[in-house]
């Protein structure tokens, strides 16, 4: 694996240089820099022998088809868009890395039992829109009105952008004509579908802790985000004695303390206050109000609900006991994802087989695969990436993690080939796939 | 009192509207603002029948002389610049309050044995500059070399800004050549004066609780004022397991509920963390950076740095715990100013005879007393204000309190020339002033 794995550098290399901002990677839902990104891919997927198309959203799709045309269909895929000054590895690995083992299947002449439909998403990061997963909803036929009448911060709404990249001319009077003529449908029924598997980088430090290349995820957790307002009193910081203070910060930082706790004592709960503004913020002020987020995460919805009861009597605790007002706002709730029992066990199996070991992880962060696994059961893989790093120029995963990851990926499609009953077809000059003797070939190179 | 109460209250709506900033009161140091004030008020003063100058800093200072030409000199004031959309009230009070008290005595003949000087300093809060205390600085020939070459948003220095407020052309090769020319020498030796006497709004909650109009202060607090930095490890909230993190607002938190926890305990000590900031500041990423301010103070400098030293300890034990680095850079430091016992028990004597109750309270707000204190004893009265606001537009004293204060002030003027052993110089038609006839005459209305 170690020439597919260069290639595979190499590529993530030449991708991470098409941008919308020069000096930096950020690549946003139907921009500029997203055609680029979608022609290059696309001429990578054409040497590995894969049909090319876009969708109407901007997907990009590259199907290595089966022999048999009847064939039901594994999608394989993550999203080309970026966050603002990003890595190289978040959504392209996922992208690239099934392309370099399709080209390395095509160049030993492998052909697979069902069709593999490598899939670009144009939007997962939610950048342009302030919204997530628009390529996968649009892949899965999902985008509501609501969802196309969201506009950027130059006032162009997602479906007049969609129209645009089409060729489209956005009618003035009725901005959904020019949408609704594209049929935003599903790509698939779900009968026809095998599934879909997601590479990603891990975007945390637990393999880096576990000294291992990769983990299979068990679930995407379910999260909950809410913005938090505490209300005290202002007043100046010499002349109000500590007993007389309604302190708004004082209140948040107990809160802070408190979530932490309560994540600390709850198995695989993850919470975290990430922004937080005082008012007035002046040194000599006593802060009148805190406006902070909560962000809430646990594979699985029940604990969550628990945790988040008792976080709300925390508040409500502190809230009373320091005569603040408190307000909550839900931001967003998504429920757990459980990847597919098949799917994960084949992918462990792999692992197992190629890096000795077998580890299951949680996602964290939500993927395409929670879209996705509306349509299809859904499965992951994540590799290790330095100091669990994302959304950062700095974001690595090495050369070697990657190689173990491609031949992870090789090894799974060829043990879904074998359990689907048929014997990929070997090439005239090409490796000879026989399933049974998998065990004695060197995977790890 | 009442008439005179009613005085002062339409003399401080009048000045409140002379500001630089239309629709807001805003008036800063040796602004277009502030030469219509001081003129205003040195209108008020020579009503009042005071000999009227204004100092080569701005300082407005008018004289209600004495009969004896060699007498010694109370200093009564306060500063009439302002913060940005201030209140009527904060620093014009303890200067038009003094000048109606005068204009009465005036009106009913009486000469004290002792001049008094009216001060309205030109600057107290530290607007256009950054820092405080310019115009008693300059009073009290106090102004360093670094004060003067301080500059403004608009880049002109604190002695160009004198030069040109003097009619002076600021000179380029040598900025300070005006200055020097100008002589900021104090205004008096030590030994000509009695002491300075400030009347201010107290900007906390404590009168208002005890249901007092007024309060003598016994000490100005001394402050400590920092930065601090918490340094972490800023990572993705959802993929980061709990025992993997070093989150520096949970560290921040745990040290703003510990700092509470100290001055709680600690007996007169406030300590307040007023702004905060967090960085990467975004909901789903764990704190990397936390900046925070951090504001000690205490009438007792022992006790203070006893706290400051506990706080310390705090944060390092903190920072240890959770693998944080932090940082403190110390931003300010004054001592505790003692007012003078002799004035102070004056001023409860008046206090006591004119609302029935004393009471003593710390001022944790600097004020002009901190430096005036460098040249002869300090006094302090407060009054009451509703809520304890100020530094809004909405900062309030009642006329009512306005009048007990008014009723204390000529009463310990009257205290202090009958303990400088004189009786003050009734006129031919004005009422007689004979020491110890006070406790008869109603002073309250």
């Amino acid at each position: 694996m170690a020439h597919a794995a260069q290639e595979l550098v190499r590529k993530l290399g030449r991708l991470s240089r098409v941008t919308d901002e020069p000096g930096k990677l950020t690549r946003t839902f139907l921009s500029p820099a997203m055609k680029r990104a979608n022609a290059l891919v696309a001429g990578w997927m054409k040497d590995a022998g894969l049909k090319v198309r876009v969708d109407s959203v901007g997907n990009l799709i590259g199907c290595y088809e089966a022999a048999n045309p009847k064939s039901k269909t594994l999608l394989l895929g993550s999203h080309l868009d970026t966050v603002r000054d990003a890595g190289k590895f978040d959504g392209p690995l996922g992208v690239l890395l099934p392309i370099v083992a399709l080209a390395d299947l095509k160049r030993r002449g492998v052909k697979l039992p069902f069709d593999v439909e490598v899939l670009g998403f144009s939007e997962e990061e939610g950048v342009r829109f302030a919204s997530a997963y628009l390529g996968s909803k649009g892949y899965c036929g999902k985008l509501t009105a609501k969802d196309l009448a969201m506009i950027d911060a130059d006032g162009v709404s997602v479906s007049e952008a969609i129209e645009r990249w089409n060729g489209l001319t956005p009618g003035r009077s009725s901005k959904r004509v020019g949408v609704n003529a594209l049929h935003l449908k599903a790509a698939h029924k779900r009968g026809d579908l095998l599934g879909y598997v997601e590479v990603h980088i891990e975007q945390g430090p637990v393999l880096e802790a576990k000294k291992l290349a990769v983990g299979v995820v068990s679930a995407i957790a379910g999260q909950s985000r809410f913005k938090l307002t505490w209300t005290g009193q202002a007043g100046h910081a010499g002349m109000t004695p500590m007993a007389l203070r309604r302190d708004a910060l004082a209140g948040a930082a107990e809160f802070v303390s408190g979530v932490e706790a309560i994540a600390r004592r709850t198995p695989g709960l993850v919470a975290t206050v990430g922004a937080l503004t005082v008012s007035p913020g002046a040194a000599n002020v006593i802060p009148g109000e805190v406006v902070h987020t909560l962000d809430v995460r646990h594979a699985d919805d029940r604990r969550r609900r628990q945790a988040l009861m008792a976080i709300g009597r925390l508040a409500t605790q502190i809230a009373n006991r320091r005569e603040l007002e408190r307000r909550w706002q839900r931001t967003q709730e998504n429920g757990a994802v459980t990847c597919s029992p098949a799917l994960t066990a084949q992918l462990a199996r792999s692992m197992k087989a190629i890096q000795g070991k077998s580890v299951s992880l949680v996602s964290g962060a939500g993927h395409d695969g929670v879209v996705m696994s509306a349509l299809c059961p859904v499965a992951m893989l994540f590799v290790r990436c330095r100091g669990g790093l994302s959304h950062h120029p700095d974001e690595y995963a090495s050369p070697k993690d990657l190689g173990v990851a491609l031949a992870v990926m090789t090894d799974f499609l060829e043990r879904l080939a074998a359990e689907q009953g048929l014997t990929p077809l070997p090439a005239a000059a090409g490796p000879v796939f026989v399933p049974g003797s998998r065990r004695g070939r060197n995977r790890g190179k």
